[in-house]
């Protein structure tokens, strides 16, 4: 017998969170080990879940008027060099090539963490009029960073993502750009992956290194800490001026072009399973689930069932991504499946379904069964993955604001994080030493000032002088 | 004024081939060089390109039962050196790890040239029953190679290309999987590239490290040199026994499983740009072209004009990849510039055209003009598109056929390299001798042994001893 034939137990997320994600990603078959420390293989199944993804963010990526290119993975060690925060931001955790074949390289060459500097250099030798502007690149690529410790999508020495890289001929432009994508990403996290967002800005703390500010899209997940989605980088004339990238405008003069920056990555997966998941494993929304609708014939021994169900397949095939497990494993094992790979919707057709001109369909979130006749089921099942997608993105939504909490004394704060571990509202003054002693005391970072501002209280949480602004907190992945 | 506003004069191909080729990748903005020796940016024309050439290999590579994943880009030092032929293969053009962030590491890390490796120790971890098998999965992805001399698409220290790798239960399986990739090759190749293919296999000599023997589609170049477009690998049981990938076949025996690779790299749009072009700059192939049809107003700034322009535009829309260049450019210059990209179809319209009710379609293959009635040109597009693919298709296999002759001797041999340059069809004793002398002496290369045999002559045109087979050599790229 293959180890196949067998769905092993996970832990209970209540039991051991981390143990739990652990056990999904391995048990459905997300993931496996690479043989570098801290790298991962992404298994037919969840490389199916990053394509779904990626198709939708990559369309509106092109419908917001951006193209795609392909700059190098490897960058000359003088040219990270260049932009004195960015540098500072990156060294620590790059990957140095030194030799090529025997050869000693005489400089050593950089594996991209990120790829500003490339941009702006081909930026600085392109870019001459205002006629060249703007000019609206993205990238799909992998980057590395030399992680201390890893964890499968959240946090890997090598993942994928996309990179954006935008030049303006002005500020107005590239700051609309910034909230332009940050809105592109909200929409993809919102609207296809169910995971409600809190949009705001980085502290200065926080923000990427060498922009301007940082715009970001925060989530929460099911154990009550944080996950950054994506982030959307306004350098204002930064990087130009460190790289020369100047154009001449209308009147004939010089100017420096604004830019930005913005990015998702695979640890999106790692959000959709613990903002969705259960201890019965995943539960993926339809919008983007590589299989919406999974039949599993029941007695498929009798006559005729098979049949039924390879009908059905075909007819269901037309409405949504369907398929068939017909192989010769229980119906009980099969149903196990079904849960621990989150298929947002189980079919059931049996003799008894087939005398009945009905088949069985069996949500994922809720586990509510419906029996449908057969002539129904192309109208009904359409309707079904929507409310399937909305109860999703309700849940999550009413989950969040369960555990937001507001606190404006470092006690209360202290106390939610104990209890009621989630995002925490508080009142800060904007002084970084405030963002550090809560970081040090309560292992809890600001996550985000929210474009939505309430005023919680009158007083920073921390040190109790005159509070600047509303900031969400919470311990993070 | 900006650059763009210029299209420089190209080199004649008949002048200088290779700065022709230079010239072209950069003028219709293909590519530009990165800052590390030998790596290339893709611009947006040339990423759009290999994006249509990509979906439609993913989608066969679907159609036939694979599916993707995706492996690390790391793989230590030892992995690499556990198949003999495999690691004296790629060893000698290996980008080397040896630090990360400040820490020099244990064991030295490749930067991926190919990932067999890797996907043997994820088979010897993952196949445990002839259930599992077969296993086919394919990655898109960048590898690394350190070459000495480069050239933008067709030799690069990093390209982006897809590998297949899969694990079956028989020899006769992994041997029709191996020729099932090839068709396919073949197939995107001469039905969406247009680029005629000679199927064979590889000598001992030129096959894969590692490989028992590896099938090759190849094709001819305008000046006469040969270009590999796409390979595909019968590992046989090599990589296996290395890594120990054995399965319990039904009779509870274990097994060791048969393998296959393949891959298809960014080269071949190098084999588009030699194939297809002309003095005046690329010719795209209207199936994978990124634009198919360019609009360009005459005489735009007389009333009317422009508007009749963009609702052409949104009418063919609809059945075309068509854009419209409204810029304030002369059209002399928007001709050239669709020249240089290659657009298969170029309408005008202007005063003249709008008061006879028609539009001119400008076939870029031959430089044919059609006057179409504007009700009838929804009609014509589509077909026309067809022409074109299809008189592309035709003329470079014309031309190959005119580039291919029989040699009997070396003298000939050498002659036909001299006068007439491109593929020698010539019988072979078999022998890696002669292989290397005939290298050695005219720099020609053994191309297939093709599938299609026929017998040009008695003897080896080495050695003059026996023939076992007829090759196809060529200088290649």
């Amino acid at each position: 017998m293959s180890k196949k034939d067998f769905v092993e137990k996970i832990t209970a997320m209540e039991d051991d969170f981390a143990q739990w994600y652990t056990d999904v990603v391995k048990q459905a078959q997300l993931v496996d080990y690479g043989s570098v420390r801290g790298t991962m293989i992404i298994k037919p199944y969840g490389f199916a879940l990053w394509e779904n993804m990626r198709d939708e963010l990559d369309r509106q990526i092109k419908e917001t008027g951006h193209t795609n290119v392909y700059f190098p993975l490897f960058i000359p060690e003088s040219l990270l060099q260049k932009e004195k925060d960015h540098v500072e931001g990156f060294a620590p955790e790059v990957a140095w090539v030194t030799h090529g074949g025997d050869e000693e390289l005489g400089e050593r060459i950089c594996v991209r963490p990120t790829s500003e500097v490339l941009f702006c250099e081909y930026y600085s030798n392109n870019i001459h009029s205002y006629r060249d502007l703007p000019m609206l690149y993205n990238q799909w690529s992998n980057v590395v960073r030399w992680e201390k410790t890893t964890r499968p999508f959240l946090r890997s020495l090598e993942f994928l993502w996309q990179e954006g890289h935008t030049a303006h001929a002005a500020h107005e432009d590239a700051a609309e750009e910034t909230e332009r994508m940050l809105n592109v990403y909200n929409d993809v996290c919102e609207n296809h992956l169910a995971i409600p967002m809190i949009k705001g800005y980085k502290t200065e703390k926080e923000k990427f290194a060498g922009a301007k500010y940082t715009m970001t899209i925060e989530s929460l997940m099911h154990d009550g800490k944080a996950l950054q989605a994506g982030t959307s980088h306004l350098f204002g004339t930064g990087f130009a001026e460190a790289f020369d990238i100047q154009y001449l405008d209308e009147d004939g003069n010089q100017q420096y072009v604004h830019q930005t920056s913005w990015g998702i990555t695979t640890r999106l997966i790692g959000a959709l399973i613990m903002v969705h998941g259960d201890n019965r494993g995943l539960v993926i929304p339809p919008r983007i689930a590589p299989t919406q609708v999974m039949i599993v014939p029941i007695a498929q021994h009798k006559e005729g069932v098979l049949d039924k169900a390879y009908d059905l397949r075909d007819q269901l095939a037309k409405i949504a991504r369907v398929d068939i497990d017909a192989s010769d494993k229980m119906p009980g094992w099969k149903f196990n499946e079904c849960e621990m790979k989150g298929y947002p919707v189980r079919v059931e057709i049996g003799p008894k379904d087939i005398e009945k001109g009905q088949v069985v369909l069996v949500r994922r979130d809720t586990g509510e069964k419906e029996f449908v006749p057969m002539d129904q089921v192309e109208e009904r099942l359409p309707a079904l993955l929507e409310e399937i997608q909305q109860n999703l993105f309700d849940k999550a939504l009413k989950h969040r604001e369960e555990k937001t909490s507001v606190a404006t004394n470092m006690e209360e704060f202290q106390q939610i994080l104990d209890e009621k571990p989630g995002f925490i509202k508080a009142m800060w003054c904007g002084d970084v030493a405030c963002e550090e002693k809560i970081k040090e005391d309560t292992m809890a970072t600001s996550r985000c000032i929210p474009f939505e501002q309430e005023k919680v209280s009158e007083a920073c949480v921390c040190c109790g002088k005159e509070a600047k602004e509303m900031v969400y907190w919470a311990r993070a992945y």
